[in-house]
């Protein structure tokens, strides 16, 4: 989820300067509107980075007109609240139709707080969760907007400001004790904030990550954010109403220069040399090999998950993989147009269906992401359908691996040169020809679409029980070393 | 929950004949129709009616077109079903579009049955049933029509199969330890049950809860709504489709000779003389004067709502009841029509507000449940609104009992015709003549409407957190000392 906001993304001085005085014109006019409509809007802002959401509070209260915006702290809560059930206080400030409300912090974070301190226990948690959803689902249902934010520092970046504030003693107040012991435990901190963004995530009011790193990218995207979910919420028609107004996760600002995506920080050039290669990938093989009869005898399964660019070698790796198995044990499951039979069952059904039996592997060869891949970019899906995929798709794999099935998820990234040189390479030779279809063209025009919908797939789905593991492959050594060596590591730690 | 369907409704025989054959031929023309369609149904049945599950699942064999529908019995899992996570048993079962399932028993059940027989934890069973309510979500999302049906029988009637299972050999083998154990466990198991109903019943794939004492009327009511249901989802429209096509919890067959609602069950001819009257209404008061400080000081909070017909005695049955109270700790909410700024948020939000502090008692004089009375009767709410309600409602009443606050629910009831006497003398009372509109008398035109919406109301929320309590009030003095005995009861559980 966080690689997908962990890019660097910078606006620059110029740029603020040239965009900002539209944007704040743009809300102004969009809040004037939005005070005869029929619905009032929710900004929850959170985040681990805490700094970056006080300095956004204090943005949007220098951008919007305060007479129409009410801000809620949401520290402790007082004796008036602890003495009533713990969603009165939300209750008691919601906006009405028309008003907007912004939640620093908000109903998610204090449940995050509270599961990190101890104070509660994994099923009080649990039960936080499917509260905060039900409440938000109610004000979706009545027609309320409600745009959550999740402002989200780095590792590296958490440590750098308490060095800072070490050194500085005037910004030393602002870093405190919480900021410390998060670091401390950051790893565990941002599994159990996975956790809940993802079971908090929905259709209706789903987490919009923002990278915090850089103050001017995070206000722009936080403030574009509002402007555009208030205005298609105003005007939009669209089949999917609530969703449509409720935007990407990670959808980005683009003219404010903000263009990486997650596929970006793959490093293509990684190459692995022939003779490394051998070495490795023997010893690899091998691993899989030995480990996969073990799988057998405990009665361990496992699903990996190739996905990748056309030509990007996923059937390379599998042929790979494969050769490593017991040919009783595996199956490979081509995924391509559904047929008749699958289009008339709801689309995960051919999924659910050759799921291994225990002990068994099976390769899916393309997989239930083509809903919010090739679906979404080539309009096969409506916008409702492959909004609502990725939560339903968390859900299967929620249930793939809490039965104890080792699932394992890889995106092989090319280039597009490459990709165009592997096309050329596919045309000169007869037996690879047949591969090439008129699709395969056409769906490189769509090259920055198909871009984008994989920055969101990872930002939705790759979660802390399913991380997707992104792939170098332009060269083809280092993809099927990768892969192999992943699909090792999966399965030592689950036979361990 | 199961008041509503203890009502002793029956069919005779000569209705039964005279009505069967239509609905079995509309039943195979919609089946027919159905086959175009471009969505599947899915029919569960299940219940703690074992035997009456049985004999429906071969009634619909017969009355349907078995080439269109497929069934499933789901018994213990199979070794390759064992191998999957849960859910793939269900996945690979699920009808194409145009077609339909029957699950016997189902997903529901199963988990009730893993709970009642210690084989799960409460943890697992939430977690379960949360698994079920995004199953059938997916599935609802998707299109298809999920009719869940319970199908329940009183204690007495359990009790009665099992004895005579005892006296007669040749019944003896359809009833077993299952049934035994039920019997034994009764009041426990119901209470799961309700739960478990209570949890999974959503607007998208509500339960239909079933009388099934009479097997003529329960084969009619499944039957009736069977075609009803995929009837109006083929021609329906509607604001809420989804809903649209998913009936109500109990709504009856007229034409079966069925009208009993729910009620029906209070005795109006009970009756209090004053001289036992004085002693214990004086009691109970002087109970609730001493639980109610006790309240105070433990900061147990407290909130009685009061509902019922017109002139049915609220406002008195109030009065009586604050006059116990110690004034500082108490308040009165009467409700009516909302206020310009209660709609212009959700309409539970007027309720959340005056939720008492520790230690105070709220008495609402009417409630939040006006959005599936007056709301749905005068059209005020749409369908969609004052469908979902029952699930909102159910919800909050969860936060506030699990908050530890009492809560009481008490309907007072009058007949039609006591209500007239009281409007007529209201009419010749100068002080009294103030409180009559001519709502009033409109109202009472929709008599049966309203009806019907407290028959669907005391099913889908009087939950085994929650219970309704049904006061007979054509007698006020039995009114009163009846309203002030439970919240005595009511109170004294608590603090016990």
């Amino acid at each position: 989820m966080f690689e997908a906001v962990e890019l660097g993304r910078k606006v620059d001085r110029e740029t603020w300067d040239r965009v900002t005085p539209g944007l704040r014109v743009d809300l102004l006019n969009a809040q004037f509107e939005l005070r005869s409509a029929d619905f009032p809007v929710l900004i929850v802002l959170s985040g681990d980075d805490r700094l970056g959401v006080d300095d956004t509070v204090n943005l949007l209260h220098e951008w919007l007109d305060v007479r129409y915006i009410e801000t809620f702290g949401l520290g402790a809560p007082t004796d008036e609240e602890r003495e009533r059930p713990e969603f009165w206080r939300y209750w008691r400030t919601l906006p009405r139709r028309g008003r907007t409300a912004v939640y620093v912090g908000g109903w998610t974070l204090r449940a995050i707080r509270d599961r990190m301190g101890r104070r509660i226990k994994k099923v009080e948690f649990e039960r936080a969760l499917e509260r905060i959803r039900r409440f938000e689902r109610a004000l979706a249902d009545d027609g309320a907007l409600v745009l959550k934010f999740w402002l989200h520092l780095p590792k590296d970046q958490h440590a750098r400001r308490v060095r800072q504030s070490r050194r500085d003693p005037e910004k030393a107040w602002r870093v405190d004790d919480v900021d410390r012991r998060l670091l401390r435990d950051y790893d565990e901190a941002m599994r159990v904030v996975e956790h809940a963004l993802r079971r908090t995530s929905t259709v209706e009011a789903p987490w919009i990550v923002v990278e915090s790193t850089d103050r001017r990218h995070r206000a722009l995207e936080i403030g574009r954010r509002v402007l555009e979910s208030i205005q298609r919420r105003l005007h939009g028609t669209g089949e999917y109403r609530r969703a449509d107004v409720a935007p990407d996760l990670t959808s980005h600002a683009e003219s404010a220069g903000a263009e990486r995506l997650v596929l970006d920080t793959v490093d293509l050039a990684a190459v692995v040399g022939r003779e490394e290669y051998e070495g490795r990938f023997e010893r690899a093989q091998a691993a899989v090999h030995r480990l996969s009869a073990e799988a057998v005898d405990r009665g361990v399964s496992s699903i990996v998950v190739l996905e990748g660019w056309d030509a990007a070698g996923k059937g390379g790796a599998i042929r790979r993989i494969s050769a490593a198995l017991d040919a009783r044990h595996y199956r490979v499951i081509p995924v391509s147009s559904p047929t008749e039979e699958e289009l008339a069952h709801h689309y995960l059904w051919r999924f659910w269906m050759p799921l291994p039996r225990a002990g068994h592997i099976v390769l899916f060869d393309r997989s239930w992401y083509g809903r919010v891949l090739v679906e979404r970019v080539e309009g096969y899906a409506r916008e409702g359908q492959w909004r609502r995929a990725y939560e339903e798709i968390n859900e299967f794999e929620e249930q793939l691996v809490e039965h104890g099935i080792v699932l394992l998820k890889l995106w092989l990234h090319i280039s597009r040169e490459e990709q165009a040189a592997r096309f050329e390479a596919r045309e000169k030779t007869p037996y690879k020809k047949y591969k090439m279809t008129d699709e395969d063209y056409r769906n490189r025009d769509r090259w920055r679409a198909y871009e984008q919908a994989v920055h969101d797939m990872v930002a939705r789905t790759s979660t802390e029980i399913a991380p997707w593991k992104l792939i170098a492959a332009n060269d083809k050594r280092h993809a099927r070393v990768t892969a192999m060596e992943s699909l090792r590591d999966a399965l030592e730690q689950r036979l361990r």
